[in-house]
């Protein structure tokens, strides 16, 4: 018999993780999880979801069910376009704005459109786990750039690591996974930097709306305009009205939205023409302005509790990100503690978190882990830190004791694909890392 | 100054086509345009959907709003598997089961999981425009099988033909562009053949629900698992529903889905969880056993009035498919028209069609045209058939006399991508080639 069928070498190349595989647990209610992305459901305008739904199917159903373009629904790009205008980034056309089936899908689009088996793409070190795995199915050559408290080291774009890269990857606003904002400084230093180096910026800002502490930065659209950098802006209705929707948009120079548009033709033909049109239609006289300061504080309330609670728990060992925004934290425990094996054992005390070993493209760091602050109820976020506060310090006595460290027991996995969870909410839980 | 972005190779191969250029202007009103793909929007079950989607946010909201998990939602993987049992498929499993953004993705994904650059992929003579536009970025080799009235020609499957080939690309059922239907002898031939050979065969099915005349004929899926082929089944919710949904399906063997969901995560990480709960909200209960029928009965009334009027004023000359179901006749000119040319000259008059050249991956046959005869009313047919079938005979005349052809100003796209129209309708229109 001959063998069934053949996988694609970049199909072959995706690996399972044992991380999902532990974080399918998650679904058990008796567990605390501290994993996966989800945002806070409260938060999801249903009622004017529905309204808006409603008005769609009731006045244009049959547009909204049809074929529509493959650029998008037309006044939702002009929304997109006059929203990136009142934020500073000058003069933006319609011809510069692509909506596409959530960020995700931009990701995948951006390595169809830039990525050549063996291309240079610059990452941060740490970056969206997520991006990384969009990006490897293009089997690209990753370049970490080094990150500090300040978000990315603009000095850390040497000549060697920028030659010759397609594009460099940033997260400037509560970076996932260390929930870190690149400064002021540094982010003109870096459009600055890659315009003179020719390499496009890709900034990815899902978060830059769930600010609740600090002064709103400009984005790396705007200063890159102003410096001459080609900037591809990623945004997202994920957090700021719900995920479910898979729902985004790519703000990018023309000839680069044209290029994306044909590629996203032959990739899905277009985003679903309803979703956009109730989308609109929810967002359109100014629902979000009055929408986001509501949802900003049910993250900050959140996001306090849990810095809280660390501040009582954790020992003094540990340390870890004071979040302006967004929904992560990111704890770096003493060098000889694998949060892996970390990880393993909060499971067994039914708390979860992931390990941030697979966030690096290469040299991960396996002391250190990822913590979501966000769908957790308060009583749970205390009981949750204060066990994993007492595995770590047992840790350090344990380690202190045998100096017995496994580092390979953790993954490193540059270019890997995780695998799917197999049940339907645990799935859902870890969908979004 | 650098330049300030380089492209991936496969995205410099895309390019610009003429077609969708001539076509942008089937916008204006006055134009009769049995261009596009679009189905009739008369059939859309709005006020079954408009249902589906209150109950849906009004009982399960926050559930629908939220990420989902990439397999798809539960409930609806059992019914496609159900669905598919009813069909005669055997036994079927939630396993088996991938939800995706319509079939196109599906196409996208398939391409991602089989294909290496200079992989041999088979595909009919002529094929989906959209699947070949879809591979192409994984720049496959294509190898064409020849068809005829019958359909795909299994004898075609020479050792030469099928060797190395990482799949078969078949559509069954009235295909596009043709309206053909592959005979049930064939069907067998063809799943043995693939069998033997070791040779996955990708059933891409969007338009089997809509037969309006002739036997309903088992699945390739069905044959093809009595036969011990690999055969992965495409599903679309786009012609039994609504197109504007993007909601389709993929039946696989569990490996091959459970790749193709690490493969899905890493591209938009699932599809739009209210979406698949409002479907599976509105045909849970039987819902398309009572709408087909009435659907059909549309698409029939709509194909006889072009059968008709062809008959009534097209030239002895040219020579056209019959379809029993689905939206599109095939029609073949005398060997020295070009359908290219003829197009222009049409537009001129006000009426569109697609030409045929850009549906054969190699080997183009320039005097072949595609007619859809779905959205058209019936007065409108009559008067647009009437307009080609006279610039078809003047066609027979002016080059009998001049015998002055120009093939190579036709299309013969293999492998090119072609571009997304500028004008919200005519994109929508021209969609889905």
């Amino acid at each position: 018999m001959p063998t069934p069928y053949t996988f694609s070498q970049r199909a072959e190349k995706i690996t399972s993780s044992t991380i999902r595989e532990i974080l399918k647990v998650t679904e058990r209610p008796e567990i605390i999880s501290f994993a996966g992305g989800l945002p806070a459901p409260v938060g999801f305008p249903l009622r004017d979801m529905n309204a808006a739904f409603d008005r769609v199917l009731g006045q244009n159903g049959r547009t909204a069910l049809q074929y529509g373009p493959t650029e998008g629904y037309t006044p939702l790009r002009e929304w997109v376009a006059s929203d990136m205008q009142r934020r500073g980034a000058g003069q933006v056309g319609t011809e510069e704005v692509l909506i596409v089936s959530g960020s995700q899908q931009a990701l995948d689009l951006l390595g169809k459109l830039f990525i050549d088996p063996g291309s240079n793409v610059l990452v941060e070190a740490p970056s969206y786990l997520g991006a990384l795995q969009s990006f490897s199915l293009y089997e690209p050559n990753y370049v970490t750039v080094p990150t500090d408290e300040g978000g990315l080291i603009p000095a850390g774009l040497t000549d060697e690591r920028v030659r010759d890269a397609r594009f460099i990857y940033a997260l400037p606003n509560f970076q996932n996974p260390t929930g870190r904002t690149l400064t002021l400084e540094r982010r003109q230093a870096l459009v600055q930097r890659c315009a003179e180096a020719g390499v496009p910026v890709v900034e990815d800002d899902p978060y830059g709306d769930l600010r609740y502490a600090g002064e709103a930065l400009p984005s790396l659209l705007a200063l890159g305009r102003q410096a001459g950098a080609t900037v591809v802006r990623l945004g997202s209705f994920s957090k700021v009205l719900a995920p479910g929707l898979r729902l985004g948009y790519i703000v990018a120079p023309a000839p680069i939205i044209s290029k994306l548009v044909q590629i996203k033709q032959a990739t899905d033909l277009h985003t679903s023409t309803l979703t956009q049109m109730a989308v609109y239609e929810t967002i359109k006289d100014g629902f979000l302005d009055e929408h986001l300061p509501a949802v900003r504080e049910i993250y900050r309330k959140q996001c306090g509790y849990m810095l809280e609670a660390m501040q009582a728990h954790f020992p003094s060992t540990a340390s870890w990100t004071q979040p302006e925004g967004g929904m992560f934290i990111w704890v770096t425990l003493p060098q000889h503690i694998d949060a892996h094996e970390l990880l393993a054992r909060a499971v067994a005390q039914n708390v979860a978190f992931v390990p941030g070993a697979p966030f690096f493209a290469d040299e991960a760091r396996h002391n250190t882990l990822r913590l979501s602050f966000v769908t957790v109820p308060e009583a749970r976020i205390r009981e949750g830190i204060a066990i994993l506060g007492r595995l770590i310090a047992e840790s350090h006595a344990t380690t202190s004791a045998a100096t017995a460290v496994k580092p390979e027991a953790a993954e490193s996995v540059p270019g890997a694909i995780v695998a799917g969870a197999e049940s339907t909410t645990a799935a859902a839980r870890s969908q979004a890392l």
